[in-house]
């Protein structure tokens, strides 16, 4: 008699679910991928569709696309909402899919320490509608700005704070500076965007925290020149509409600003918690599934957590970084891993392959740190865009996004900077046209 | 004594405002464009962005931008609510302002002859929104699909009803039939989208009714080979969530269809019936303003109404259709018209240059009418591929928008297949996963 084929479902379409999905594809086996997506974001350069240098559809490749040609694959738009791990079943909010095998990769959200109230006034960055919700801020308060007569008012509409100056924070400040000092030069009659203000905001000594501390110094001088205020050792104690309190030591104080952009926390989608509930598995503060050496759950082989929402700590005894490349890494080892098991056969323990670490900083600037080689400015910038290139999935997407970066070096412009969705016009309680 | 200088104040930043706010450029005035949006949109290809081959920002340059150089000129971000032509004020949402004179290219929405209704279960095309919207509908009837069970409802969401045989109602089904047989090969596992069904109904007897009528027979054919069925003197008499109902002669028929596009027709901005009402021009049905022959208001040589929203019958005894070409020059007339006065002068009548009409059906299938020369299929397209390309504003869009082309060209590949905004997931009563 043949045994059923083995039902694999992945949750979570980013760079650990896919990569485990097409590493899958000469297994025998069904394998399902779920996601409430129809795409795959490329999410380390959503910074700069919410800086409008790129479009939403340049970093999103069709799941489907991607695995069209895998026959063993199949791609399923669905929300996960439970598990019942007794039945084996994943519970969507309108059905249940059964599985042998369980991969979750269903990543990290923003977190704002306990203080969701902040979300309203200190949006995120982790999908298309954040990013275009960020965008729209932005170019809103140059425009709002613009209408205004209140020199005070003009102030705060021309300080932009970002909070966090991890990679993400680093971005996002470093295009902020560049958009007013250069994209919207001209632009405006009655003010002048190079006198915006923006304010990078970093609770420890230094930005970059996990990087040498050179490559810190480096990043805080490029986005010094870029027009960029670092702050470092100023922790946020709160946000409202148009203020971010700080701790400075010992020290209070408010800055004014009607922009803030949170590059700081995440924490572990919540389908993490509910899978721990079920398994008995740990969780750590940060929301993060803590995995077996193999990924896989105690007592639960056939269930396995990769990406930014797995904790795994065997290796350095630290948990690895949030990063694409550990998700890819760990997909490609769950993949293995599986096959593996078909067979009766078990593999060594998951070994992570740090390949080094890059954060951009803007125009001809980046750090790269790749273990023994440290690099910084034009190189560092031109490994990182090459690397960048590389990885992104299709090849029109590639070539679509290495003319624009082209153009907005030697522009400098920025032509994605579309103002849209619901709120169209900037709040207007006191302004006059 | 110096007279202070003249301020123009021109609504609508499309073709119409657009090229009246260029052509002003040496002009010695003060140019206040106001637009909501922030950008100029290149309204022909929204439905390339509806059908997932463009990103909204290949067809969208910032206004700003376009302007910059131009310092007699300055950019709103404004909503302007009405008129006050005794004092000469633009009447904003939060504002006032004054001018000497004043353009209005307001434009057209669509509209659903008395049947607002209908926009619900079959929106239209004339902004990013209603693209992005169009486009998650269109993709998501898919997904729908191959999670659905019941045959019958497969059925519903592989029908595909377009409303309005015109450019518009041409161009979306002849994409819709490109995506259903080409660009989603292989997609699916469940389902075939090869086997949907896309239905073009048109009220008279043939599809592009200005045209030509071997070309309509032309646009016909192409339609069909695509996959497209066309249906002539089928008027659309209700429209509900899952059925369109037509009326063929003196049948009646009901259309299951999950989606229905509306490219049928299209109506005055509210504001042309606002300035009709402040200064005793006449409106004609479709909410369009009856505007004199040198595209002036009676007794107000002052404003001047141009573009879409202009009813213009001096030249033909019928108004001007509303399209690009007749708003860009009639930009460029105002523009005359008012230097000429500033100077005491006249200008004679505005008359419209007919270069021709082109519409494009799809993948190498378009029809040209340039007077005596007509073409149509693959030449057609050519010619309509180079017009279009010509006029999009920035270089950088043309370049990206070619490479999309060419791309899809050869793959049939539509890369901007995002499914975006609040609801990601199909309907779903009766589905299973």
């Amino acid at each position: 008699m043949m045994a059923a084929q083995q039902r694999i479902v992945i949750i979570g379409g980013g760079f650990g679910g896919l990569h485990a999905a097409t590493s899958l594809r000469n297994v025998e086996a069904q394998v399902t991928l779920i996601d409430r997506r129809n795409f795959h974001l490329f999410q380390p350069l959503l910074y700069q569709v919410a800086t409008g240098a790129l479009s939403p559809a340049n970093i999103a490749a069709p799941l489907r696309d991607i695995l069209k040609r895998q026959r063993n694959t199949e791609v399923l738009l669905g929300e996960v909402v439970d598990f019942d791990v007794e039945k084996r079943e994943v519970v969507l909010r309108d059905g249940r899919i059964p599985y042998d095998t369980l991969i979750l990769s269903a990543g990290v959200r923003h977190h704002y320490f306990g203080n969701d109230q902040w979300e309203q006034h200190a949006p995120g960055l982790k999908t298309v509608e954040d990013a275009t919700e960020m965008r729209r801020r932005i170019l809103l308060a140059f425009e709002a700005a613009e209408r205004e007569t209140d020199p005070v008012e003009i102030r705060k509409w021309l300080t932009f704070v970002v909070v966090g100056g991890g990679p993400t924070g680093v971005e996002l400040a470093g295009a902020v500076g560049e958009i007013a000092h250069h994209t919207l030069k001209h632009n405006f009659r009655r003010i002048d965007p190079a006198t915006a203000k923006v304010i990078l905001l970093e609770g420890t000594d230094r930005v970059l925290p996990p990087y040498p501390p050179h490559l810190s110094a480096q990043a805080s001088k490029s986005l010094t020149k870029m027009g960029v205020t670092v702050r470092t050792n100023a922790v946020v104690t709160d946000i409202q509409a148009d203020t971010v309190t700080i701790r400075v030591g010992e020290q209070t104080e408010q800055i004014d600003a009607r922009t803030i952009l949170w590059g700081a926390g995440v924490q572990g989608s919540p389908l993490g918690r509910k899978l721990a509930e079920a398994t008995g598995a740990e969780v750590d503060r940060a929301g993060r599934i803590i995995v077996q050496p193999d990924l896989s759950l105690p007592n639960h082989p056939e269930i396995l957590v990769i990406g930014d929402l797995a904790h795994y700590a065997h290796q350095t005894g630290k948990p690895l970084p949030g990063v694409a490349q550990v998700a890819m890494q760990q997909g490609d080892y769950a993949a293995r891993r599986i096959a593996a098991r078909l067979k009766g056969e078990t593999l060594p323990p998951f070994h992570y392959k740090d390949l080094g670490n890059m954060a951009t900083i803007g125009r001809a600037a980046a750090v790269a740190d790749l273990g023994k080689l440290q690099f910084s400015g034009f190189i560092g910038w031109f490994i990182w865009l090459f690397i960048h290139l590389l990885y992104i999935v299709q090849y029109q997407s590639r070539l679509l996004v290495l003319i624009q970066w082209a153009w907005n070096y030697f522009t400098r412009n920025r032509a994605a900077r579309l103002i849209t969705g619901e709120h169209l016009l900037p709040p207007i309680e006191g302004h006059k046209a």
